[in-house]
């Protein structure tokens, strides 16, 4: 059997629409054919052939072609696309893209036995975004000039919606996102072999998944368990409710389950859940950057009071505990900076500049009833300068064991400090609260890896 | 006794500091003064004075001015303002904004003295930012230059730092703010003196409380149940967790008091209690430009699959219901729009445009069933261009009994939208989740109202 690394790896594509099919259910158009013809040979630095079914003029068929493309991807009506997913699986193209919806039964179970016949590897149907590959430039999404930052963040999305959400979000944020997968219908590539993939990949350091439904329950756990001791695993699952699971069930085909079916799965998986898409991001951002956390101690660094207690209040919400800091830290820190009371939270009050935030942050990193650090740097109200920012990675690098996030809290104090610390490992939020749930997540890694 | 109104609608001012006078911890410093000089002379549209009491030129005390300012804003050392008030007092001014810290208890007592003698009232001291009115242009913070877009929610804040960061904020996402006020130790004006105020505050729509501790607790319950009635109060609550509070207590000299005494209280007063900064913002956000929600049944109309299902999911998690749209009006949507299943989440499919969008909301919101809609219109992976979003304000504005939120899910996507409809009447969410909460606050002060 093909590995789904025809998927993202191929040294040659061909992409197969129409100059003229407009359907409205599966989302067949000229003009998306059009932006994905753009994007992959903007992006991919392999070799694209595109080939269009009614076009007047160039490559109408895939049997013209003077090579035989590794993948093929393909944005026709279901009916013409069997075809053509027939003709491609029969020249020995080894993977197939199946952008469009719109599938009946029948027609899934025919993709199905084509895929069989010829041992080809099928993504979708319905996939409507299909991949994206910021390795080798590979992106067969209609997003005209829409591609993420490189980075090792990698997404499956069962949901073309949720995904595009999740791209638009990695894109406007600057997130370094290694492939995105919109996985669709899965008639025969699913989160099995894609997490299998992922575990291997060397570009990516942490899975995220947005799943509805689940087929093949069991081996996904052990797949996941796999990986996990290596590379955290995320999810948000769609379809809790009723309601939603019904709704969900008409959107990808899929059985959602009962949540508390799914809770359990992903616990025993070692599957790190979350609650909502800027939540799979923000922990995402925390696992590729810092490490995971080796005990339940916080210790807070702010200049100013009131979002350092908002984080303590935080801290406690979510299971971990405020560091109680040793006699011979707080001795220093107060020494050192006489006005500084070096109770953790400790405020380290207004005034405070990178001088006195890179030796409060080194003692607090070096006590050891410390096991991870939130700093808080406001520039409203406060003397601080973005600049200062850059003693954090710079101490952060000295205790590579202990993760440090920084919370430089509101709209523009937030883009002006990300403005300096964006590219380097330390993770931003702007707020104290989801700074918290980041390390909780850091700290649920700990424990995942601890166990295993 | 003198209201609380001259320290927001002063006819005119006189601002107080030094120009050599540096002091760690209560924050007086020569360059903040010069930012609030700036400030005041920039924006605020009555007399400033100036009065540096170190200055070589111009006035040195406020004995030696033409006319008696309404308010004076002091920014020196304890001692030094001690004597500043006192003065402004016996002259005649009828209320002091006290912006350093650094206050020591007989201090304290001091100022409280001053303010029973003279019958004058004093914010502070520690406000560190004072207030800012947008109708007058009155601005007393040290952050030059900055001034939230005029509009209806007030800001009642005990820390600096939680303020400034609500200020941030609000500056960056342009929130229409109606005041702000950052109270401090409270020596004399408390929250039940500023509620008193903003319930009769014509520009003030809701009220925004951030508080750690409480004093008269009694009578701030009395007080905000009678405003309710007309304006919703929102409270995010800090030191909620033993070592938050103890900070808490440091930090602003309040006694945080048991979370679970905080919880009792607020809801018997009516207040909305939110839980952190960015729900605190979007839940005021949606009470000052939509009607209270009169029922639990949600609808939600989309463009995409995935995010209707999360959205879905929240409403479920928030004790909301997905609305059972009746035969009726199912029937119509699904005979003009084929393809579209109008079982609630309905989604539209990716081709809608304006017309769907303005004739399926409409007859949703025309549905009895129904008491909110929850909106999607995402740009990536549709057709639907931000424009289209239009219709939105429109058709919400022929059912002005019932709450309409939208979600352009996503980073870029959500600015693009927000161009179009930042200035509306409709809260714009960046995911669903959020906007299921704003609906679940319009829906709690629905109940609040019917209460009462």
């Amino acid at each position: 059997m093909h590995e789904v690394k025809s998927i993202f790896e191929p040294r040659s594509t061909v992409l197969i629409g129409s100059s003229k099919i407009k359907e409205k259910v599966g989302m067949t158009s000229p003009q998306l054919f059009k932006s994905v013809t753009y994007n992959m040979r903007k992006f991919f630095r392999g070799k694209t052939y595109v080939v269009d079914v009614d076009g007047e003029a160039g490559h109408k068929s895939v049997s013209k072609l003077k090579e035989i493309p590794e993948l093929a991807v393909i944005m026709l009506p279901p009916e013409h696309s069997l075809e053509a997913v027939e003709k491609c699986a029969e020249k020995g193209v080894k993977a197939i893209i199946a952008i469009t919806g719109g599938y009946k039964n029948h027609q899934r179970k025919q993709l199905l036995k084509i895929k069989e016949k010829y041992d080809v590897r099928i993504l979708g149907p319905n996939t409507i975004m299909g991949v994206i590959n910021t390795a080798n430039g590979l992106n067969t999404t209609f997003e005209k000039n829409v591609m993420p930052k490189k980075g090792n963040i990698a997404v499956i999305s069962q949901s073309g919606g949720v995904g595009a959400c999740l791209l638009d979000w990695a894109c406007f944020y600057k997130i370094g996102i290694s492939k995105f997968v919109f996985v669709g219908d899965k008639v025969d590539v699913d989160d099995v072999d894609l997490l299998r993939y992922f575990g291997k990949d060397k570009q990516t350091k942490v899975v995220c998944l947005y799943m509805e439904g689940i087929k093949k329950g069991r081996q996904f756990i052990e797949e996941a368990q796999k990986i996990v001791k290596k590379k955290p695993i995320l999810a948000l699952k769609g379809g809790i409710t009723r309601e939603a699971a019904l709704r969900a069930k008409s959107h990808t085909a899929s059985i959602a389950g009962s949540d508390e079916i799914f809770d359990a799965a992903f616990k025993k998986a070692g599957i790190i859940r979350v609650e909502n898409i800027e939540e799979l991001m923000d922990a995402a951002i925390a696992l590729s950057k810092q490490p995971p956390m080796r005990g339940d101690n916080v210790a807070i660094v702010s200049n100013v009071g009131g979002p350092a207690i908002l984080a303590a209040d935080a801290v406690a919400k979510n299971m971990l505990r405020l560091a109680t800091l040793s006699e011979n830290t707080k001795r220093k820190i107060e020494r050192l900076f006489p006005g500084v009371d070096a109770t953790n939270p400790i405020d380290m009050i207004a005034d405070a500049r990178a001088e006195r935030y890179e030796k409060v942050l080194d003692l607090v990193l070096a006590d050891k009833n410390v096991n991870g650090v939130l700093v808080i740097n406001m520039l409203k109200s406060t003397f601080f300068e973005p600049k200062d920012a850059e003693v954090i990675p710079k101490i952060a690098k000295k205790h590579p064991d202990k993760p440090v996030v920084d919370v430089p809290a509101g709209g523009e104090d937030f883009a002006l400090v990300y403005q300096v610390l964006g590219k380097t490992n330390i993770p931003l939020y702007n707020l104290p609260e989801k700074a918290v749930k980041a390390l909780k997540v850091l700290r649920i890694y700990g424990k995942i890896i601890e166990k295993r």
